[in-house]
């Protein structure tokens, strides 16, 4: 008896305070000015007062689908598995595209609009399972008559009841047929000879670096060591923007403020910066698939 | 013995984990870039580290009342009942104005200057109570010297108190004697035989979607279908600056990439886009009470 | 037998729902448009999903070191003792300044680059002790190859364990041999005769009032009253900016719309402001230790 109290408390508490991480990251292009992002949380604390809501952010350029499939490839990795990741950049919302939760080899979901949206992070981390949707049960009550925000009424809602157990993966709706997600065209880093050519898919706005695909793994096959030069060129549409001999350093307090170094990102990618300065801005760079940078060594 | 133990196991449970919602969501006109936001925060947290904090959004214009008003109109329906709001918008702070608490006949609470703040959701929820804020016991102690900071030492103390359940709503000060709000004027969304007119009471300012206040029920009066032409048009203290035939449709995708649609958004009122482009500031479009739009079937 | 049981139950259940307040508050000038500060939190969950992240901001200028310490000073005293926050502005990322964690007398921890961050809050609130953070163990795991995103890999990594317990302030690392921090020079607030003389630390910017570091107990030896007139002069570099007589107010709405004040703000800081109008904008006023307020009676 006294056996059965315990694990009756242990059942309550669980109710009460359970084990699960209960967590939903926000995405989207609706920046914070309105109350579209609160109306989502609303709705997933509506489904459980216990989720943790944060935001991975809400500044995406409007429709810029190639950049929320960047910032997911950034973030995911560093969230516990389990994590339920809720991206909202939905140009063609109401048209054919799926809705879709994608359970990544590591353990984490999201739930987006299958729309090039999962690009990256499918070919990053994997694919467990992908999910289509099922909306006849996934969606919240009282939402029939409004078309226009399925990120409230189905991916907030879907991704809360996900997080915090109401509904779990195969609850979400049927397995796709084919195991993939809808993929944007994108140019992937390579070698050609003593040269490696990648794209810049993100600058680091905040600073003005320019950040490309070329992995570190790739960049070393340079044999380039600190404090040595390498020749970086970068392109628009085929047009040199700029040309320049730069040093591959470790840290940016290695070069003078103002000047220019080539470095390894926290994500372990080939990098261009100025110290303390914005590179990107000072020779007009920007990012997507039409940027071409190459690198060799001096 | 058993039964007293369980029972004082569920009240100590209770009183580490208690079912209480304990959500406050703030409003304000302080932007993200100094540390008011999170000086609210902090005392917040002082009062209940169990409270869980979330934003409205802190980007209304400084001092604009009626987008505040709107704010909460669009927002608070989707959070879940016992939700407290804190919106300070207070170009008046000091001055006579009331400081309240207003519980919704849905259930949340909005902690505000009685400033016009609740003009909307007053009319839209309806006002179950409400009650000024008694500061003798109501503020934070050690804030007697500093006169210009009610939205941390005010409105923060005494919502965070009432979603911790450290006070009730009877416990907030007394109920004003008339049951009504502080309201703005503005012009409701009328009928005038064939034509209905209504205001902008604000934009979809990341897409630059001009959101009107007329709802789906009275544009449906106008027996308009999918497809089918109305002829919009946009005054500005009654001058026209914008006149136009456009497709009603269910979905952005209906129309071609930068072409105009007329749709119900998803607060279900009419709304007017281009697709994947700027309507308002293709055309000059604001939002207050300033702006008219009217709208017939072609 | 019972009591152990209860004991069990009790640890158990500190276990699920501890006492500690488990808060972690971030600030960083990484912005909000990319995935650095969800790294920064993710980190941070995969340590303990039972934290609270909180933001004071994110918008620190770029390399500001000045207003990254001014916001420290203006926020940390409202958050209750035991808060963590991790400060990131750290434009010399990877050179030789320490990474440390900082207890004020007030029971608050900063973990951060000791690069002057710590300038005023170590004077405001005291120093209790201040241990440089032994990398060799408070640093994730697999983010050695990584030189650059010390404010995920170190500062959130040891912010988080140390808020969730996992260590405590003794195991951030060894004592600082002096226990002082790295500071910026500035100006103090100082009486000259009959006047007073001080900075402009930061602009209260989302108004554009002018706020200054001259405290209350000094401006009131002036024997200024309210609706009395004081004698006011910016100078930026020795050049004068601004002189004026401006009435010294309880409230913003004692003076009309657009008329100039001063008054005491939240900090209990000698302060200018137009009554909804941008003082600093007006006058072409900005912050930082080259600008100098002179105040005397009239």
């Amino acid at each position: 008896m006294i056996r059965s109290l315990v694990l009756g408390l242990l059942l309550l508490g669980g109710l009460w305070c359970p084990a699960q991480k209960k967590i939903v990251v926000y995405q989207s292009d609706f920046g914070l000015k309105d109350g579209a992002v609160s109306e989502m949380k609303g709705v997933a604390m509506g489904v459980s007062p216990d989720l943790k809501l944060f935001d991975l952010t809400h500044e995406i350029p409007a429709y810029n689908i190639w950049e929320a499939a960047y910032r997911l490839q950034q973030t995911v990795p560093y969230w516990p598995a389990g994590t339920v990741f809720v991206s909202v950049v939905d140009p063609g919302v109401g048209t054919a595209r799926k809705s879709v939760v994608l359970l990544t080899k590591t353990g984490q979901y999201i739930v987006t609009p299958d729309n090039g949206t999962l690009t990256l992070i499918a070919e990053s981390l994997g694919i467990a399972g992908i999910r289509e949707i099922d909306e006849a049960v996934n969606r919240r009550q009282d939402s029939r008559k409004s078309y226009t925000f399925h990120g409230r009424d189905v991916y907030s809602y879907t991704g809360a009841r996900l997080a915090a157990g109401v509904i779990n993966f195969e609850q979400v709706g049927p397995l796709l047929p084919k195991q993939e997600v809808v993929s944007l065209p994108y140019q992937h880093a390579v070698m050609e000879g003593a040269v490696i050519k990648g794209t810049i898919p993100v600058l680091d706005i905040q600073y003005g670096n320019v950040w490309t695909n070329i992995p570190a793994e790739l960049f070393q096959k340079l044999g380039v060591k600190f404090g040595e030069m390498v020749v970086v060129r970068v392109m628009h549409g085929g047009q040199m923007v700029y040309q320049g001999e730069i040093p591959y350093e470790e840290t940016f307090g290695s070069v003078e403020v103002g000047k220019p170094l080539v470095y390894l990102n926290s994500l372990l990618q080939f990098s261009i910066a100025l110290n303390q300065g914005n590179f990107a801005a000072a020779h007009g760079i920007a990012s997507g698939g039409e940027w071409m940078v190459e690198v060799r060594k001096k």
